[in-house]
């Protein structure tokens, strides 16, 4: 058998290069000949995991038919998140915990995927029924995976499973994951390295609601204090982009990853829809909105009725 | 959770069967809630299973979505070989051993496929992984599954794993698997029972060739005596097509689906693209083909080449 690449999906998340790692460590185990490569460099979080164990990034590559004929996909499956031309190779083994969609081949295949928190979550289904020892190291990632995808275990993603998981592996890893996984969401949310404007940029959206312009950002944190200690700053730039872009009212929805709580920074006008929306009274251009993480969920519906009512 | 359905694809085989009955058995001892039913009524061969272990036949359905929610797929995933009514449902589990083609989920879900001889295999899989113990007369279901997919462990998608996997539930069953499989796959070739024009007309399809129109129908059998003690009839019913349909040649590829031998019977004109294609001569309109077991890739193209020539 030739050699096969594994890779996870474009812009690769922490999962994504440690699931390409842990699945080509243990199809290795198993007699197959693969390498770990990602579709792009590693995000500032999975650098924090990479330099925490002292471990290389993988090599990035774009085209993976110039190497080899056959391929191992983790965390994705769909075609347009993978190689640029996934259609010239060979799926022979996939690994993953989304939908499956646009997927098909013409031979069989090994497909596994589960309904779980994290794809490593399922790797490591994989080592233990095959009993294959999971080194300390790889441990130490495959958990750092899995606290990235269900956010220290606390997304509605998270399973018993995934909860069971980390545990096993911390003792592999001997370490601990609260403190550590807490340090690590911290490196992929620091928004220190980023303008206000970037900040309010980077998750944006724009609704029309009753003739207004309604703008909405949302910047994710593990400590709202991170953002708020810029509130001057970031009401600048809100009200810049108010000007220059035409909209009315420009809300900041600062959300703690860790506790499912937000805070909402409100600059424009009007703002009594905003409060009827919420029930509550804006204080210092705030508007604290506890157990509010979706913005599609929980504040644009609620907003447009207000704005209609 | 509410109740959920587990079949197999349309036309079921003893896989379709046997593997829906085994995965709802799986998943009932795992705590979920499903009934195993079929697309069909079972063929010769599983009617033969079915009575051998004193096992009731699946409940027949042509829609889901008026009893359930949601279903498990086993042995396919093409939306074409399911239920009629697979797009008003959910898929939650999958456990197939075909290509992946055409299924798309909106939710991620379970996904077990392996390049295996048999669904079954896969399954038995599970009830390891999991430490649930397989009944006798499950294990004697499971096996004909895997002896039907594989002709007795010979077919070339036979594994390692199906060999170990049929041993083993040979065992469990306490069965002389080698036996009782012979008389399990003459029992689904059983021709006695068909007309000669039945025989010829299940599956046959036309070519082509040199502006001459061949017919080449395929029989599956056990033993080729079955086929060749009816050798003046068979004659005499592809006499009758050739002048019936319009056909210059008839071809009867009789396929003993043990040791993979083929005995071809030449009904019509002209006869010597025959023996040139294979070399041989023919006596008593007959010639042997040691080997031959695929009309689409050991007979077809040599046939096109020699009458071509
Ligand atoms: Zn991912
Ligand atoms: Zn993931
Ligand atoms: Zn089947
Ligand atoms: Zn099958």
């Amino acid at each position: 058998m030739s050699k096969e690449l594994v890779f996870g999906h474009q812009n690769p998340d922490t999962d994504a290069i440690v699931a390409a790692k842990a699945f080509s460590y243990y199809e290795n185990k198993m007699g197959a000949d693969t390498e770990a490569v990602a579709l792009g460099e590693p995000n500032e979080e999975t650098q924090f995991v990479l330099d925490y164990f002292d471990e290389p990034a993988l090599r990035v590559i774009t085209k993976a038919s110039d190497e080899v004929d056959s391929v191992m996909l983790v965390d994705h499956n769909e075609p347009q998140q993978s190689v640029s031309d996934i259609a010239d190779v060979t799926v022979s083994h996939v690994v993953d915990h989304h939908r499956i969609a646009g997927f098909d081949t013409a031979q069989p295949l090994f497909y596994r995927a589960e309904p779980l928190g994290c794809c490593s979550t399922v790797i490591y289904k994989l080592f233990k029924e095959n009993d294959i020892e999971i080194p300390a190291k790889l441990a130490g990632l495959m958990l750092s995976a899995i606290i990235s995808d269900t956010l220290l275990l606390k997304s509605p993603t998270t399973t018993e499973t995934d909860v069971a998981v980390v545990k096993d592996l911390a003792k592999i890893a001997d370490i601990d994951y609260e403190t550590y996984g807490l340090a690590m969401l911290k490196a992929g949310t620091n928004l220190d390295s980023k303008t206000e404007k970037e900040l309010i940029d980077a998750d944006a959206k724009s609704f029309e609601m009753a003739g207004k312009t309604v703008r909405v950002a949302q910047i994710n944190t593990v400590d709202l204090d991170d953002v708020f200690k810029r509130q001057a700053a970031l009401e600048a730039a809100a009200k810049d982009e108010n000007a220059s872009d035409g909209y009315d009212l420009f809300l900041i929805l600062a959300t703690n990853i860790l506790d499912s709580n937000s805070e909402l920074l409100v600059v424009g006008n009007p703002t009594e829809p905003v409060e009827k929306a919420f029930g509550k009274t804006i204080a210092n251009n705030r508007l604290s909105l506890p157990g509010v993480v979706s913005r599609k969920k929980q504040v644009v519906p609620q907003l447009t009725d207000a704005f209609n009512a």
